[in-house]
């Protein structure tokens, strides 16, 4: 029996583009559009809505300032029900330039924060809640926060936020099935009138199960990326998760093409997956970007005296 | 806290023995067993003891046969508190070749068998335990198990089988954490007097998740292997588990160093580990071997075809 309260929420070109920049081409966000759209998914991130203010477009692509111009270019001619979203990051965003929901082929605004800053995540998905989007906030980082400080935000978010979803976010890939548990248990407790989302990475190849673990807690909002793409080791693989639901308006044919066709020859181009560096990582509770950087240099491999370097006393994030 | 009833069972040299017929050099084995030793690995697995009536010694390596001095060549001059195991499978060994435990170096004897052949498993056993070594019964394909025979096939174990561990296996990678929460439950709610194994397969990236379940619910043999190798999509990642686990008898630094020099070499020689395949056959609860071939042939990426193969009418296991 499947839970028709849930969605599925595809980011592949959104947490992919952290791997490149932003930089896939327009080709490639289509196929990726048009097989969404033919399996049933829900929505799809195409990127962030960053100022070009702040980013050069000589180093960044498309999809870091998702100009609607270009998403009406994804979009076009192709018969869907998937809603377009993007991202917004605190304080990289000018609220200015985001036209009203009806003048924009977009759907839902993400916006994604720090407890710390959360209100102004809140200020920002209320503007856009009014602009007619629909909106969540994303608490990054949720493995490091503190229980009192998670309290009080999500307190205010059910007081005071319009967004109609609040997610989990596992950004170091470091959560284990209890933590989730956990967590969606205590955001239900509090957000009674919001759905709550899950977004995890697989740092320790647990992407997806804590995705299930979390919808068996009552998230409906459920991220996953296309062969499981994404920063550093990648997130829930949307192949597994649409395996994995019951409701027979998903079709997984359309993903196992786009991935033998596409994600098979963009695999051999750029990195994502299970890496030991992750993995260390992720077991550690920190941040990959030390294990992004190690996968790029010529110590790739050399993962003792990576984890020696997070591990000896004096290290980042190590008292 | 950690619980010291855990033991951390290693099967990579048994488990990853399915993909190359068991001709792991000599040197690769002796490195394995020395990281083992020094990261506190509690079981090795070397391979199977079949008997050399049934297969060809020119067919197959060493490791499927697992001869007392074959096993004292990977051991002698390693110290170690690192026990040696191997498997039987029900109707391939010849017990009169197996010799008392005191006159072998071999410790723990595993048999695996199907729920249909479990009289067979238990006189083995019980041979194996009364020639004076430990033993576990492990029970495969547990995903295709009616509830039924499950619970006669466990009464009897308890009853009249000497093992002391008894495994819960899924063969077929497709079990959610809900049914391993069911079985593992069901398992030590019958079998009072043993302890509970899992052991698991990564066709849906579920191994390492499913393995903390069954942790969680106070299953103590856990059997894991290197980088995950294994037959088709692998077994429960050893790194991972080692991370997990609380004891601080346990350091992962050994088991990353043979990582670096071993297994990132050696998985350019032989693939495991997720492929659309056998996440395929996972999600379908269908033996793995359709996506083994599939991978050895040049279809090995053309995955809808695969899917549509296995679901259409008259398909393997579909009526």
């Amino acid at each position: 029996m499947f839970r028709p309260q849930i969605k599925v929420f595809d980011c592949t070109i959104r947490d992919g583009g952290l791997i490149n920049n932003h930089k896939f081409e327009l080709r490639l966000v289509r196929e990726v559009y048009k097989a969404l759209s033919a399996a049933g998914v829900d929505y799809m991130e195409v990127g962030y809505k960053n100022s070009k203010k702040l980013f050069s477009e000589k180093e960044y692509g498309k999809w870091k300032f998702c100009e609607d111009e270009d998403i009406l270019k994804v979009i076009e001619g192709i018969e869907s029900k998937t809603k377009v979203s993007v991202m917004v990051d605190v304080g990289r965003v000018d609220v200015n330039e985001i036209k009203p929901a009806n003048d924009s082929p977009v759907k839902m605004i993400r916006v994604a924060s720090y407890i710390k800053e959360i209100d102004k995540a809140i200020f920002l998905a209320n503007h856009f809640t009014d602009k007619g989007y629909e909106t969540t906030i994303n608490i990054m980082a949720i493995s490091k926060a503190l229980d009192n400080e998670l309290t009080e935000a999500l307190n205010q978010l059910e007081k005071e936020c319009k967004a109609n979803v609040v997610y989990v976010v596992d950004s170091n890939g470091s959560l284990y099935q209890e933590s989730i548990e956990f967590l969606v248990k205590k955001f239900k407790s509090i957000l009674k009138s919001k759905e709550i989302g899950i977004h995890t990475h697989n740092n320790q190849q647990l992407a997806f199960g804590n995705t299930i673990e979390a919808i068996i807690h009552n998230a409906n909002f459920i991220d996953a990326t296309v062969y499981g793409i994404g920063r550093g080791a990648g997130n829930c693989p949307l192949e597994l998760l649409i395996g994995f639901l019951k409701n027979p308006k998903f079709d997984i044919r359309p993903i196992l093409d786009l991935i033998s066709k596409e994600f098979i020859p963009l695999g051999k181009e750029i990195e994502w997956g299970y890496f030991i560096p992750y993995a260390i990582t992720g077991m550690l509770d920190e941040h990959p970007r030390a294990a992004i950087e190690l996968r790029s240099s010529d110590r790739k491999d050399d993962y003792r005296k990576f984890y020696e370097s997070l591990t000896e006393p004096g290290a980042a994030g190590i008292d």
